[in-house]
């Protein structure tokens, strides 16, 4: 193939990023971390360091306009930023919105994605302060920017797992997923289960309260956040610390609702729990001598939203151990926006 | 017609964003500026602001992707973001890039817009930190989003205009809006006019600089940088400050090539000065008592950067004084992407 014939499919997203990441620095003052985390870092002012992170939601890409309300497209569009700062351990301050709106859209329609944008932004006490407003020629196209703030010891990087480490997940997983096949109709279920899990969804919840638990208490190594699912985001935290993993199957936290939909459906919901993107919980790594305290930290919480699933190793890969003993080596199969699949 | 029918375009882009800025705010803690200026202001943090500003170029709304080199479209998504922070007075420090990529685009020429926005963020020692990047159903789209910082005392808004404050330009103006008609073949031109011209419009130079010179010497009141066109962003300023302006014909200045160009085509090269979008100089007041300071600032320039063009009113409305001491009334015909024009 010639060099002017490659496009993006051919090296990946993630090649792709890599292959723009050198020479982006210019001034080295008040900078901590560029591209490469779920946000970037700069500072400290005052003790304090800013995390920045942009998401970009595209109609047709990362959402289907009739399928899912305008309101909770809002919502979505800041959680999922909002989900970012959270994977820092950091509180969100501002956010900025760019919007280009095709020109057969309501106004009301308008006005109700804002809406749903501006109740996350109470809810969490975050300013929207600017933006750009565009017409676009056909589809819509939603770019929200968000900045938070940590204090400098607290802040939790990709980078700081270590062979050894205890891997934890704040939630079930998978879920996001199976609402994905439900929303595009290529599963089925019962009215209950179907709202459950399109609402995993359409309306992921950002743990920006559990991100802080962690950063503060200092107990944990490494953290991020599951937009591309559990193995590519492992994979992430694998990469940036250069280490492995290995997954405890059994140990994986499945949702009822995931669990009965694989019945009825007749599919394996690891495969959704391992591969499926957009969950938003976080993935934390707790360092041996840390476990007893960081279980502590929620010990009052009932159902403890903490859950132990699997362990960081020298030996780089993910590795899963099933119930029988047997390991296997995972290979990538999460979303990627550019994959031959 | 009924509300649910009802578009942007009926309310117009600004009416949008004036609807919309209501209950944007539920953090005070250091927030001096939201929507409403050039960039959003926050801080301060050890004795500096932040200002923050975002904008969104999509391909068939903001340019012709056949029309302009890649590298220069790069070039002009970094440009126009550092021209907002020029606009406060600011230094520019970091840039964050979402991009939406049509699956048919080259990764040669996606390669050619990086190249365009490093070599300007290489210019003024920018860095670049994060961004998101996806495939794009159609069109290209590019939100560029870009962190600033002033000393606190330093920042100049489009508020502080006042009655009698002499109205400055840092250029000549119309050139861009000239650039545009030649590259839609609406205009034609000699090769030598036809470059100058094209390359305001695709290569357009972010003040930072003279910017900064400005802010630091603390003799202006407000400044604003030309994107919308001298009307337009004048009304922003006299809309901010509560006052009006008036503009003398003959002191707006022309470039030789648009005015070469007018000859040649037959029209009138003040319509462009006047209403055409994107020259990215700025517009400056200076308080009568400090005329002659600011006039030093730049002695030693030949030509001087900056043209007296008017005067700031207390009656509302902006008027144009012609040769013959006649005045006018002037009106909106600036560039609005849902107008109905």
């Amino acid at each position: 193939m010639k060099k002017e014939d490659l496009k993006i499919e051919d090296i990946g997203e993630f090649g792709f990023i890599r292959s723009i990441m050198n020479k982006c620095h210019f001034s080295s003052e008040k900078l901590i971390k560029g591209i490469g985390d779920d946000c970037a870092v700069i500072g400290p002012y005052e003790g304090k360091v800013f995390l920045i992170t942009t998401d970009l939601l595209l109609e047709s890409v990362h959402f289907i306009l009739e399928k899912i309300l305008p309101e909770h497209l809002g919502e979505k569009a800041a959680a999922v930023n909002l989900s970012d700062i959270a994977a820092m351990g950091g509180n969100a301050l501002h956010l900025f919105l760019s919007i280009a709106i095709p020109r057969s859209m309501s106004l009301e329609t308008i006005h109700l994605i804002y809406r749903g944008i501006k109740t996350v932004c109470r809810r969490y006490k975050v300013n929207i302060l600017g933006g750009d407003t565009s017409s676009s020629s056909e589809k819509l196209m939603i770019n929200v920017t968000v900045i938070g703030e940590a204090p400098e010891n607290e802040v939790l990087y990709r980078s700081g797992a270590k062979p050894g480490d205890a891997i934890y997940l704040s939630g079930t997983i998978g879920n996001s997923a199976a609402g994905l096949k439900l929303i595009k109709e290529e599963l089925f279920a019962p009215d209950n289960l179907t709202s459950f899990l399109i609402n995993a969804h359409n309306r992921p919840v950002p743990l920006l309260k559990i991100g802080r638990i962690i950063a503060c208490s200092r107990l944990a190594s490494a953290m991020i956040d599951l937009s591309d699912g559990l193995f590519s985001d492992l994979s992430h935290i694998c990469e940036g610390s250069r280490v492995g993993a290995r997954l405890i199957h059994n140990s994986l936290p499945l949702s009822e609702e995931l669990k009965a939909l694989s019945e009825i459906n007749n599919f394996d919901p690891y495969q959704f729990a391992l591969s499926g993107g957009e969950d938003y919980r976080l993935l934390i790594t707790i360092p041996q001598k840390n476990i007893e305290s960081f279980q502590k930290l929620f010990k009052n919480q009932k159902p403890c939203p903490v859950y132990h699933v699997g362990k960081i190793t020298k030996e780089l890969g993910i590795k899963m151990i099933r119930a029988d003993g047997k390991e296997e080596q995972l290979k990538d199969t999460g979303f990627t926006h550019f994959g031959r699949r």
